[in-house]
């Protein structure tokens, strides 16, 4: 068995339990939480310890799943935990893993341990796709669509508006551009061409909502360049129609193997639960770090670094047999 | 610059040739046939040598990609070849990848040299995926599907009854039983619920007709099993309408993440040249083994083996900072 840790209980910390469950290799030893232990209770029934506690169960733990945020959770901590531990995080800030990587490599390896970093599904195995994708198909172009799903990030802007009492934001992907770029025509397409975004919004009473709603539609980075949808809704429709943590996506690529033929390559998601998926994939790579470390490999990987066996449930060099 | 040189040219050594000419970090010293040199004269303009002179290029070739067949040349030449050069083939008689592997690894180590086996779409790229999903997804069912798309194999089955002159089969993948996996309900699904065979005949003057139907329709393994439907068409109609190489197909694995929650993964190609795509993911591998090779590994090794980033069309070490 392969004993790892879970470190924070969100949604992704949530996930990750439930995917340790489903996996027959994998033992949870603990979830390691900054809140009071007492007032955590794991879905699967795990016992709970304080992140304070960590280093006791150094000879306990064969991996470490870090749950944390990738804006400042993950950044402040991995370093610390990758001295005493192997570990697997889903950091996606995507400008910023070149730098994120380099310091935990030079850490790892001074002290001869093993990370994976940026695991999940984008980066994870949308990126997965789109190196296979583009190695096999040079003369292409190649295009990820995100959704419908919930952006945590556009719902949180969203929320950052006076008046504003609650949000959820949905990346929706457009079908004209879909349909486009499953026709093979590889289209040049803008930001707007790609997506939408929906918004349900809860106001505060009395606000003034033609402000909230261009304010909104009006914000840099995050709607300015997309058409923009507002609903106005009331916390219960919220809470009852818009709590589910579905997403998906595509990555397609289509490319020329002459001037006649086009090939066309896409890998889809369709997920009820993005937690839960994330977990499974955290799982699946943690696998792989123990295998690895196992082995004497030391330092950062990403999902390009590892060969495929290694995520393989049953004995990695017998895969080939049965699943080729 | 890394240097190839091709065995065989037939459709799938044609494809490769068009691959190499894509691939900018890939050089063709020639193309190696059996037949006289000067009766082959491949698309992209490469030089032809009798495969007999292949020995006199051990020094001039980084990696030989095996264009012959799965059913006797592999077999019979592969383990000739391994001895003197780095080999890519897309060996595909599933049932006989482990004795095939086992018997190239052992003459690879000796000689030192390092060879990729069954490298292309399935065995290769649908593997690779039902590899990732299953393991990311262990509480899970998954499905593969082929087509629409000409299966060489029965098309010669056809081919070998009396009174045929010629025929074309296509394996048709069921949009029922597409649906139902795509539903997430994971059916399960009888050979005959999976896919049709539609066959063209071309009947010799004066052949009996429904004979001929009927022998199909009832030959075991072949047809036996499956919803066939059989056209009998002029010769001029067969040249015309079905000598296209199209081909393509669906990795889909559905798996529950909790009792509510189930997450669809879906890997699909839509190709308009099948040997021409082949060809690609051959020429991607045979970076792959290029650098493996370089780096001092021998053996014998498949898509399971190899990280993604020694694919990778630009420094393999830098792929994760652009497409992470």
């Amino acid at each position: 068995m392969i004993r790892i840790g879970i470190v924070g209980y969100g949604n992704l910390g949530r996930g990750v339990c439930l995917a340790a469950e489903k996996a027959k290799d994998i033992e949870c030893v603990g979830v390691f939480t900054r809140r009071a232990p007492e007032t955590v209770k794991p879905i699967t029934g795990y016992k709970v310890y304080s992140v304070e506690d960590l280093a006791k169960f150094k000879s306990e733990i064969d991996v470490l799943v870090l749950c944390g945020g990738s804006a400042t959770d993950l950044p402040a901590t991995t370093a610390n935990y990758i001295k005493d531990f192997n570990t697997v995080d889903s950091f996606d800030t995507h400008a910023k893993i070149p730098e994120y990587f380099a310091k935990l490599d030079k850490i790892a390896k001074e002290n001869g341990t093993l990370g994976a970093i940026s695991i999940g599904w984008d980066p994870g195995v949308f990126s997965m796709a789109r190196l296979l994708f583009g190695a096999v198909l040079p003369d292409g172009k190649d295009y990820t669509f995100w959704g419908k799903g919930v952006s945590q990030g556009h719902s949180d802007a969203i929320r950052r508006i006076k008046g504003v009492r609650n949000a959820i934001q949905y990346t929706v992907p457009k079908e004209s551009a879909l349909e486009k770029v499953l026709s093979g025509s590889n289209p040049e397409l803008s930001v707007r061409d790609k997506h939408a975004r929906e918004c349900f919004v809860v106001a505060e009473v009395g606000a003034d909502k033609a402000r909230i709603e261009k304010e909104i539609k009006e914000m840099p980075n995050y709607f300015a360049d997309y058409d923009t949808t507002v609903h106005f809704i009331s916390e219960e429709e919220l809470k009852e129609k818009h709590s589910k943590l579905a997403h998906g996506g595509f990555v397609i690529r289509s490319g020329n193997t002459t001037e006649e033929n086009s090939e066309l390559l896409q890998l889809s998601l369709k997920l009820d639960s993005n937690p839960e998926f994330t977990g499974s994939v955290l799982i699946a790579f943690a696998r792989a770090i123990f295998r690895l470390a196992q082995k004497g490999e030391t330092g950062v990987k990403t999902a390009f670094d590892i060969p495929l066996k290694y995520l393989y449930t049953g004995d990695p060099d017998e895969a080939f047999k049965s699943l080729l």
